[in-house]
């Protein structure tokens, strides 16, 4: 047996392509007679659709058809709320809703012709601010409905009143994270194709082919198996392709013209209408007894929708209630209110409201470590969920080195011993220096994703000429889990990566999926591979053994006889098999059935089969003078169990603090009146390698996680869900100022600075 | 239960796409950064290489890459002889040989520089005619061989000799066939596409895409999995596309030029330098009783391979002894050679050997007739194989209607009462007509072909949106075999064959296959479709059988529990299935392992499952003043045993009998000193409406073979068999002229009705 191929830090199996340009995104494709889309937006935030005029944009050479909301009238539908439309019926509700479509031979013509498309629209009152939204007279954004809200979300555990009454101390503060745009290198693009049998094939980005497709074809008005969906490479999602409505309307004005029709969005276009992180307003409440020990907490959350509601529901969800599963609080109430706003809808990011809840509760407890003369780690070392640990939501930690985590990054950044020396006097223009640190944690899957099931199925085919190709539901975004699962697979059955074609996602061939999301991707479609694997071995030495009469056993990578007098590589085996059967191939499955459940009406039940865990240390450098602050140091210490391909496990970890360090410092979408003025790279800046931190520790601690493959748990999100609060931590620890809302922008820390009275976000309550 | 749709004439489940342009041939497929190919021919028809110069074609602005022979070095291969080269190494062997080969962002600019390679050839004598390549002192060809002769066949079988001497009259004739062009639609076309880590994915239009991967890789000097083999909708073949070496070409080019390459022929290109019908020269000897029956048959074929070995070794087999198995002729005794000549090189083409063979067979017979005054019909009663019987080779006549199909020929044309036999009096300028007969097998597969399995395989997935998808390794060439196969899974699982997507051949996806080809499409392919739905019905049946804890059973499209209290639609049932296994589809797979085996040493053995019949009356009319000939009626009645879709078998046989009138009456590739003169449909005259007659009645007698699908045998081949033969006896029956070759333009009838000595093809030897 050679060395396992798990474990080692080989490239991503398809890197050599994109480097060489050779993948082939949405936009690289072409399909004969295709059109190009472009679509009609209304330029106000929300008005009455009195009319729409297309004459003269039909008259533009090239134009096939134009389309309207006349043409796509639908029973109102949507993922979790029914407020979607193809294109905006008798209401436009935010700038840079979908009022018209055109498809044309070229981009240009679609797009002259759009700018041709008339719309007459009486303005109604708007509204751009989820709290101002709640207010009584607010301008009605749905009226159907009875007000603003479009979701909410309430938990409650033991008795948090008496939880409180236990406490010695009570905290307050007030929280706001803001609205980010993914910044993915590929912008959203889709081709859709209608077949004259009602069918259509849509080519699309989604992370979750299977609910996508529930809601298309709802959308189209056709039934699921009508719509075949090819997911194809993603240069980067971080969420926001989860679902959207492009493909509807890509997939509409296909019906209309008879021919492919591809929609892309420049950088523009794909910043100023898609769908950013949710910003949420967090007001904690936090109990703590005086040797540190956490008794209670509430949390009351305002995330905004914006005009229509995609997957923020889950994003409110979580960050009211994840962070029961990283420390244990003894008791807890929450509410979540999601609330609709004239302005582009929101939807998940990686992190998922996960990371927006710790960016306040992080700080949090460095205040309350403070404030109690309690070491930060020891503190939360103290009140961290513990491996075996059932939370008080029923979740289950079946394994957490969080313990160890903390000692590595302890003893690697040295935290406890350079932390919080300078004074916070006055800023004198000089430069400060301090340490942050912060923990986290996130699913491997999350069980209440799809109603009809959790885990992941993979169908593993072995062809007689000794090709492996799998099948799973689950799309690489980019992250590399095609690189992952071949290494799994190669190990299984004695091959290399190399040899074990990953197919990308097409609902006419893979398994049906709960997509790639909640970080589940490597947990549940890995367990999957491997059984799909084992159910090769099994089917291929029953052959074998059926095939010499006698007893077998695998054994490096060949089958052989109990005898040892007959032994046949895969390969041999594999073209016996075929052979025999007429040319089939092996078909192998490997299904995966997870130790979730789905939460119950009170929301207990462990919905995800694992839990990583991380520890952030930051150091920050803030120039008293600008309050232009940066990260100098960094270091990440994870327990995600076995690591797979430390290469790519790396690859997150790194790419997770630097959206975590623009989150922190650079980005914020600039929505003023609904609509957003920095919608392009230049004036919404992500962080560029100046930006990272000259130095960058990465660590994971062994582990090995009993629901995993391999021993492997998640990492893609739970890396980005400490990085504002370890930053925020350490700008504290750095000059002495709170950091209550994102981003730290040098505007915001100067003022804060220079404020006679520092602001407190979190205050300790009178009791 | 619904009608069956197995017996219904459906229209072709792709038929819209076609007619609406929307299905996508390889001209229709377009990928980033695809160039054109263009190849440079051998301008002399025999020479060697003395150097070739690409200088001026590299100038050509837009040209990406030049290849000769040297950058393609490979060891022999190809499918039956060693005699293929990518590009010609050291020699030319005919006119249109490929030298070297040339990629360019246009075709233009492709062909503009293939027009630019300078070639310089030391020419060499050439020999164009296979009798004479056999002479001592001609041209050898294949300089490493010790003769002109490709391949051999013989077989004898019991005691010729001893049959002879059992006869009352000895017959011997002499026949020739011509050199045919498939005359398909969409001239021949593929797509390559070199990738970085050495594998190719290659579209071609084969029949045999496993034995086409294997030659392919031999060529590339690659491993058979590091191509991927996609089979394209295909605009016709009759055989033609089995396996061509422009792939290799276009593969040669990716490689060289970094960039997919298509290549495809323009009409003048395909015509010329494709491989047309192999011409045979045929001498029989047919030993018979004064009752009529047949007691010994020997042959004699000589076939022309052209320069390269393509799949005329088969061919030629087959037009030695196949007729045997169409009637018992007591012994035999035959030997074949395929002969290389400096012409474009020779492949198969329906009918593949049998056709060739019946031409003159069915006319011999007929003179038998005429001079033993035995009524045609009862001797070919009297000495036609019976259902049951194994014949003088071993094969196996599972089913035969042949006496039905002769009692209805007879009773729809009235060709008894209607034969002529006037007197053949000197042409008077007037028009003569009279009535043809003849008759046919064929194989509905072909054991020999493939050495490693004969049958098919068959994969069913159905998703849990109630889709059902098939894959197969039989490409569907335009006869309809994927709307059969829908039909055939549609009855078993009760749903519409629309409901049935049955997809075209990736080698990455289907099973392997023996092919499309000896007529075994819908025998084999409908066979493993039908278990592998077998296979999905039971695996179903056993699901809801472990759901509800209760034995269950089929009924009405359901799944019902044995106690009736509890039933699911099939839909319904995927949908569980899929739910309870985290969204894997329903994998099912059918293996046919049909009752063949290979032909021993001896030839000896059952190639084929079933043998389909068939009984054809032509009614022509000759202008004796002109020698022009026509068809005016047509009857074609045939045994396929069941018919699966009236309408596609319709279509067969209409088209086989258009195909026979063009080799009867119209088509011959013009070849003077190995140059094509009618490379284009102008000059190379298929049959247009005007040329059918315009009566025809096409029948198919009840009947049933065990070994089909539902009861079918093949139909594509047979349909093409008795064609020529019908039409020459009618010829006749109408002028007395016995037509020795083909074909009988008027120029030959002229001269044949006004030769003071009537040629006489078919002599009695004077014992």
């Amino acid at each position: 047996m050679t060395e396992p191929w798990v474990g080692r830090p080989i490239p991503q199996i398809d890197m050599t392509d994109k480097l060489r340009g050779a993948t082939r995104y949405i936009a690289d494709l072409s399909l004969p007679r295709m059109l190009h889309g472009a679509i009609v937006r209304s330029p106000v935030a929300h008005g009455r659709i009195r009319h729409v005029d297309v004459s003269r944009a039909l008259r533009v050479p090239g134009v096939r058809a134009v389309i309207t909301g006349a043409d796509v009238r639908a029973p109102a539908f949507g993922p979790y709320v029914p407020d979607w439309e193809v294109l905006a019926q008798d209401k436009v509700r935010f700038v840079g809703d979908d009022v018209a479509a055109v498809a044309a031979t070229t981009p240009e013509a679609a797009r002259e012709a759009a700018d041709l498309v008339e719309v007459e629209i009486e303005e109604l009152p708007a509204v751009f601010d989820a709290v101002e939204a709640l207010e009584p007279g607010a301008p009605l954004i749905w009226e159907q409905r009875l007000g603003n809200i479009a979701t909410t979300f309430e938990i409650a555990r033991n008795d948090v009143e008496r939880g409180f009454g236990r406490a010695d101390h009570v905290f307050e503060a007030d929280f706001s994270t803001s609205r980010i745009y993914h910044g993915y290198l590929e912008p959203i693009a889709t081709l859709a194709e209608y077949h004259d049998n009602g069918a259509y094939t849509l080519h699309v980005p989604t992370h979750i082919p299977l609910r996508a497709r529930l809601v298309y074809a709802r959308g189209l008005g056709v039934d699921t198996s009508r719509i075949r969906l090819i997911v194809p490479p993603i240069g980067g999602s971080f969420g926001a392709k989860y679902e959207m409505t492009v493909p509807l309307v890509a997939a509409a004005l296909s019906r209309a013209a008879g021919a492919p029709v591809r929609l892309a969005f420049d950088r523009e276009e794909d910043a100023a209408v898609n769908h950013p992180r949710p910003p949420f307003v967090f007001h904690h409440r936090v109990g703590v007894r005086d040797d540190g020990t956490f008794v209670a907490r509430t949390t009351d959350v305002v995330g905004t929708a914006g005009a229509r509601t995609f997957w923020s529901p889950t994003v409110l969800a979580t960050a009211v209630h994840r962070v029961d599963s990283l420390y244990d609080f003894g008791a807890m109430a929450g509410t979540g209110r999601l609330v609709y706003t004239n302005e582009s809808p929101t939807t998940c990011m990686r992190g998922f409201g996960n990371a927006e809840s710790l960016f306040g509760i992080e700080q949090v407890i460095d205040e309350i470590s403070d404030r109690l003369g309690i070491d930060p780690v020891e503190l939360r070392r103290h009140n961290a969920v513990r491996e075996g640990q059932t939370t008080m939501h029923g979740w289950k930690i079946s394994s957490s080195r969080l313990p160890e985590c903390l000692d590595r990054a302890q003893k690697l950044s040295g935290y406890s011993e350079r932390r919080r020396r300078t004074d916070w006097s006055a800023p004198r223009g000089d430069t400060r220096r301090g340490m942050g640190l912060a923990i986290a944690h996130h699913v491997s899957g999350y069980s209440a994703i799809h109603a009809d099931f959790d885990g992941s199925s993979a169908i593993m085919r072995l062809g007689l000429d000794g090709s492996i190709t799998v099948f799973v539901g689950e799309p690489d975004l980019g992250q590399g889990h095609r690189t992952v699962l071949a290494q799994l697979a190669a190990d299984r059955l004695g091959v290399e990566p190399a040899d074990v074609d990953v197919r990308g996602v097409d609902s006419a061939l893979s398994p049906d999926s709960v997509g790639t999301l909640a970080s589940r991707g490597t947990t549940m479609a890995g367990m999957a591979v491997l059984a799909a694997a084992d159910d090769a071995r099994d089917k291929l030495a029953a052959f074998q053994a059926q095939r010499w009469g006698a007893g077998v056993e695998w054994s490096g990578g060949c089958v052989v006889s109990a005898d040892g007098a007959r032994d046949a590589t895969l390969r041999e085996a594999l073209k016996a098999y075929g052979d025999a059967n007429c040319g089939l191939p092996l078909l192998a499955q490997g299904v995966h059935r997870p130790p979730t459940v789905k939460p119950d009406a009170d929301k207990y039940g462990n919905p995800s089969a694992a839990y990583p865990f991380a520890v952030h240390v930051a150091e920050v450098e803030v120039d008293t003078a600008t309050g232009q602050a940066r990260v100098t140091r960094y270091w990440a210490v994870h327990d995600s169990g076995t690591i797979i391909n430390p290469s790519t496990a790396r690859g997150q970890v790194v790419g997770a603090v630097a959206q975590g360090i623009g989150w922190a410092f650079l980005e914020d979408v600039d929505l003023r009146d609904g609509v957003m003025r920095n919608a392009n790279f230049l004036d919404y800046r992500i962080p560029g390698a100046g930006d990272m931190p000259p130095e960058m520790t990465v660590e994971f601690v062994a582990g090995h996680e009993p629901n995993g493959p391999m021993g492997a748990k998640s990492l893609g999100e739970v890396a980005i869900n400490p990085v504002t609060a370890a930053i925020a931590n350490a700008v504290y620890d750095a000059v002495g100022v709170r950091c209550a809302a994102l981003p730290m922008t040098p505007e915001r820390l100067w003022a804060a600075m220079h404020d006679d009275v520092r602001p407190a976000p979190i205050t300790e309550v009178t009791r």
